[in-house]
């Protein structure tokens, strides 16, 4: 999603102008408090612009752009707030996965380790003294989310009615997270790979987002209800195609090796159809590998053509063409505006492979 | 604060049946995601039935009143959303203290270690999963204070400036709170007591609920000015006075052993004032009981003793005086209203022994 269009880039750069503005006001406000709050702020502000994409905000854009919205100016703020949120989630998310990486920089919880490393001497007890830091900034995010929206001139109705699409994004990415993380040690098959997609990757990733910027448009009730419709097939769509290139894709082209996910023994769509397909004698050998936290190449290998040929990768591809047409059908419903731009998206989000 | 006058009996019933409803939706709406997020839900509500006096609902409501506030009725969300805020905060505190009980019953993490007892064998990582389930039942609730605001039917200026405000004691609290769990590690004195009072403290307890409550009865803008003064110097009084009650109250009256403040060796204005005022002998003393893990009932009584030989326990006094006063004198500020409820509770407040 590397090569966007001019108008596209144009507003990227506005939403990171507003990024760099919400952290800076902050950042000034937190050193009236102290020093110390202060460089949680700096921190923060520093991984935000490490990396990512600004997927969300730009859904808002082009959701916004296609039921003909004019002007982007009060609107900013409110597609920038989802970077926020999504950020929130990304530092919280770490913590409860043990992540001290992200974008390739230190996280908030991998930064505060070395910034108490001189003060705090017992390793766990730093450890524990990060990871509060980073609960307490996804906490300011989330907050630093709805301010954002609250700082925007939009008129009341559609504030309180985007306002509501986020705070749902919010109860619905939580659940996700929360079966997602249970998932790892419930009773196998009792939490669906579909609905931990919907929850945790297509509510705020997708249907959250473009939900906002048709509000922020003007679109009709029906409209907005045909893209609900649209946003949750893509998401879900786009969830399943991550899994396979969490396990398929080319190492140099997504830029970490493929293998940690069959290292994590991460639980996806692609590995329950796996266990719905196989032979006993393809699970005995693929359970002597999968999750194996010191797998090789060469028995990630075996994993890979064990999910090739039990039919669940076959299996997971039919099911990512199934929602990608749903997503194709539920935006032919949509009146009024022009879809062209969420047209293509379907295909870049479906078919990339990074 | 127990013996409340008629009208806070009732408004505190409906704070209450706010609550429940809050909750209940919520509940619904988590059922149809999975069972295991629907008791997620129902945890929170658990937790948030067995205690806490919603004082922050109450200050919203004072404050309302005060300013001749008249009907209740879409007071009452916003009122009810600054225990929600409360209700978050204490669950992401007690992650960071490693607290597992809350109001004398299982706080989520603590509820979460025994849910998860029969599928989490190995007991760190039973417990990392309890409080990644705390992490997002806080999140939840930081959400969920700001949709309770939403759903009032208040104006568009009033909800915006009520939106702000509680952006504001968010920002103010997580501040506070970190620089409050950074004292136990950073070099003494770095930390005041006094800033952490007010920013961890008076903030979303007195300033924000307070103003909250000026705003949607009207009041202007230099009234709310001198309210926000007031509440600041009440807050910390309030805490001030916490500290104090936390050492030498009495264990039958405040239901928790008073050595426990003694044996965490928490950093309180008080302390700050015992090094400052105590001389070698009695800070060797000090030192070889305060924060001790294992302290006996014995040595938290020479703890005590040298509080009050120092000077320390009555340099608090004095300086808990001087913030009623300031308090007393920003009240007398106000142009319009009737700020009787608002005095009486200063003494409430600064005289009360648990």
């Amino acid at each position: 999603m590397s090569d966007l269009p001019t108008h596209e880039q144009a507003a990227l750069q506005q939403i990171n102008e507003t990024i760099d503005l919400f952290f800076s006001r902050n950042t000034e406000d937190a050193t009236a408090v102290s020093p110390y709050y202060e460089q949680l702020w700096q921190d923060m502000h520093r991984l935000i612009g490490s990396g990512g994409k600004r997927l969300r905000p730009r859904m808002v854009l082009r959701a916004y752009d296609a039921f003909g919205g004019d002007t982007h100016e009060d609107v900013l703020p409110i597609a920038t707030s989802q970077e926020l949120l999504h950020m929130s989630l990304l530092i919280h998310d770490d913590i409860i996965d043990r992540d001290y990486v992200r974008y390739g920089v230190d996280n908030v919880a991998g930064e505060y380790f070395k910034t108490y490393y001189d003060i705090v001497e017992d390793e766990a007890e730093r450890l524990h003294y990060a990871q509060s830091a980073a609960i307490l900034a996804g906490d300011l995010l989330i907050a630093g989310s709805y301010r954002l929206m609250v700082s925007s001139n939009i008129g009341m109705d559609a504030l309180r009615a985007v306002l509501d699409v986020h705070s749902r994004s919010i109860f619905d990415v939580a659940g996700g997270e929360l079966i997602d993380t249970e998932a790892a040690f419930r009773p196998a098959r009792s939490i669906d790979a579909q609905v931990v997609a919907l929850y945790k990757t297509a509510s705020y990733t997708f249907v959250g987002p473009l939900t906002i910027g048709a509000i922020l448009a003007g679109a009709s009730d029906s409209d907005i209800e045909h893209l609900r419709s649209f946003a949750k097939s893509l998401g879900i769509a786009y969830q399943l195609r991550d899994d396979v290139i969490g396990v398929f894709g080319d190492e140099q082209t997504i830029g970490k090796p493929t293998i940690s996910d069959i290292r994590e023994g991460k639980h996806t769509y692609m590995v329950e159809e796996f266990y719905k397909l196989a032979n006993e004698e393809q699970k005995v050998r693929f359970e002597q590998h999968f999750g194996d936290k010191r797998v090789t190449v060469e028995e990630a290998g075996i994993v890979m053509r064990l999910l090739c040929d039990s039919g669940a990768l076959r299996k997971t591809e039919d099911t990512i063409a199934k929602y990608t047409q749903q997503a194709y059908d539920a935006l032919a419903q949509i009146q009024v505006g022009d879809m062209s731009e969420l047209h293509e998206l379907v295909a870049i989000v479906t078919k990339r492979d990074k």
